[in-house]
């Protein structure tokens, strides 16, 4: 952490001075992952002006570089270069870091990149890009090392010390004369058998592999459940066409995360990605739209019930309360549930037991706050008993209410196939609310008629 | 997944039949992955019975199998065996796991399967016992590859050919007469020079390595940020102690990305591993006191303008929304810094860029929705201009404000060393409440006392 502060002060004082050979000599010393991290902190200016001179000066470095930068990073650090810049420098990225660069250009510079670029890695590209987002197609490189099943120990080890271009080798795969995917093994297999072993009788038949639409996701979960380095992918015909490294898979879960996080919070993880005020509210006026309507309605719920209001208005001082004890053990209810359901721990067989879970601890938490909240009202605010027993009885039933939503909808959601972490977003705290009123009308409201 | 549920099946009907025979040649066949993915439906009787007949008659498989099962679920399936059962399949667990079983069972239990182990395994792993829990000593293992520098290559390979105890090796470490850690070096470079060689001559001296005390968090955004697939522990003298892979990593991110989630939502990741009702709800209780308290101190606020509201009624009904709505524009903004505070993308030069973005975004959205709600009080519940004007103008007020606590406090709550992941708990959604309320009768208050 500090190491990266000093790095960053330096870098910012030798681009204030315009001192580009001391800068440059700087930025050749330091690991590329340690720049990329100090990158971060850079303002746009200062990102773009620094990967500039490093991709005029020494274009490997800058490739490095780059890859190490965090995707939501690089169109700053791009900022400005033409074609003519950023072809080089592409040039030597993995494919798949190259698609996901070019995707969010201009199709113009895009054409022009991909044409400036030597054939066979523009192809490969272009293949790329025709995959879905977040799809393993789109995550895969094309570099890999697959032998034919003939092959001998020996000259498979010859392969390996020539393939300096392959990603990160520690499986080798095997496939027949068509491509197909026959076998795998692992580098260290190759040194524990003779060298003259064909590699078809020390492989592992029994490959999970991936298809190129498979959604990234699934992917990661492979990786997980298998304990694996890497994952083939196959076409229709079972050929080999790339291979997922852990590396992206962990980038991957990162990714993931952190947008459930955010689709919990009614927002886009696209909102990392922008800078603008602008955009960022608009990804969120939906969300804020349901919980604003039902807000709305709220007040229609409440308005009904103004004469009672008016005769016995220290009622009213509790609606806060049902509705945020509410709200919060119906968001516990529907986390638990929809981050099981996305983790995989709570299999479709566990769901009902889950939902009564949640349900007792709903009923339990609430008959003991609901006696607490009628206590305090009686004792507290000065309500009669019978007043203070229903407004404890509407906490109860707000609580139990709304865990039963919170535990059921993720389920629902994830039926007709929407991501239950939305479970929790602003549509549902609402609906929460809703509950709520209807639980402190119904169950408060004939008190607040006495007389 | 179908896959998976036909296997349920079968296992499940072979249990009910006792068809003991049948059931283990069916364990025996199936991948241990694949049959931890069904054990996971399976019920405790189940898991517990099913498991048993492996261990009893297959350790090897029985092991395999356990090493696949999710911690979570490992108490259930171990449940009801003796520690002269556990001893002999714990014995073929990678260390860090058999740590992280035994950490969880009583002490006399412990002990005893300790001494029924090898000696070399059971020092091993008191050796890891020691560590906290979550930090790198904890799911280290100690089953490396570690050469003296003046090996040649030739014989470093020899040494991998024979290391079929150590864990996925793909780096060699290269350390001193004192075991300690001066280089490493990939499989693959082994392969691409002559076998007379030196280590020292081929390593590479610039290791990235953690302390046995580093938290498995960092540990995991060490391995993300420099790509590695295993990271070297060293002691205070850096002498190599063990190494953290990659298939560990994974499985950390995975876990802190499920405890944040819980925490935002106000309850432990405790929780997944409990099946009381009663110790979930003990979990669950001081977050949901916060929010009871801080609801009773809203119910005093109110209930100091009951005189107000008795005459205007009508403007009570607003309450619930302009609070909803605070708390969620709040939520968000901790949302999204608590999260960039967790992945390290808002570094600390971007916090205040990050907090003024989100005020921005509060203000703009703020101003919308309040001249919204105020054409909806005037034209939809019938109030006065100068009263809608006052309730939109409170509706903003709420906004405004619970960005700025939203997007502070999990700055606040990281300098004082406080995960700012519980940022939005119901602690703070309540806090906003409480904003929101001085917000309301702040800005509407005068107006309720008016003609």
């Amino acid at each position: 952490m500090k190491d990266t502060t000093i790095l960053l002060e330096s870098v910012r004082k030798l681009l204030r001075r315009g001192a580009t050979v001391h800068l440059l000599n700087m930025l050749l010393k330091v690991r590329p992952a340690d720049l990329a991290e100090a990158f971060k902190s850079l303002d746009e200016q200062e990102k773009s002006a620094a990967f500039r001179l490093l991709a005029e000066r020494a274009v490997p470095q800058a490739a490095e570089l780059l890859g190490h930068i965090h995707p939501a990073h690089r169109p700053d650090v791009l900022r400005g270069m033409g074609p003519e810049e950023l072809a080089p420098v592409l040039q030597r990225l993995p494919s798949d870091d190259v698609a996901e660069i070019l995707s969010i250009c201009p199709q113009e510079d895009r054409d022009r990149v991909l044409s400036l670029m030597q054939k066979e890695a523009s192809e490969e590209i272009q293949e790329l890009l025709e995959y879905e987002e977040d799809t393993a197609g789109r995550i895969m490189t094309t570099r890999f090392l697959a032998l034919p099943e003939a092959t001998s120990v020996q000259e498979a080890i010859a392969a390996v010390q020539k393939a300096q271009e392959a990603e990160m080798v520690f499986y080798l795969y095997v496939v027949d004369e068509q491509g197909s995917l026959k076998g795998v093994l692992s580098l260290r297999r190759l040194l524990s058998v003779p060298p003259s072993t064909a590699l078809r009788d020390i492989m592992t038949t029994d490959v999970i592999s991936a298809r190129p639409e498979t959604d990234q996701e699934e992917v990661a979960r492979i990786v997980s459940q298998y304990d694996l380095l890497a994952v083939p992918v196959v076409d229709a015909d079972h050929v080999l066409i790339g291979i997922v490294t852990i590396d992206d898979v962990v980038d991957v879960m990162r990714e993931e995360a952190t947008e459930d996080i955010y689709k919990q919070a009614g927002t886009s993880d696209e909102e990392r990605l922008t800078k603008s005020t602008l955009k960022a509210a608009r990804l969120r006026l939906p969300w804020l739209f349901a919980a604003f309507g039902g807000g709305l309605l709220g007040a229609l719920v409440i308005r009904a019930y103004t004469p009672w209001i008016s005769r016995a208005a220290t009622l009213a001082c509790f609606i806060p309360v049902v509705l945020g004890m509410g709200g919060n053990i119906g968001t516990q209810a529907a986390t638990i549930m929809a981050r099981g359901l996305a983790t995989g721990r709570i299999s479709l067989r566990l769901v009902g037991e889950v939902i009564f879970k949640e349900i007792r601890i709903a009923l339990l938490l609430g008959s003991m706050y609901g006696t607490l909240l009628g206590i305090a009202a009686v004792f507290l605010v000065g309500l009669r008993p019978a007043e203070g027993l229903a407004v404890g009885l509407s906490l109860w039933m707000s609580m139990a209410m709304a865990a039963v939503l919170g535990a059921v909808l993720p389920m629902i959601l994830k039926t007709i196939h929407i991501d239950p972490a939305v479970a929790t977003s602003p549509f549902v705290t609402t609906a929460v609310d809703l509950l709520g009123l209807l639980a402190f009308f119904g169950v408060a409201g004939p008190r607040l008629a006495g007389p």
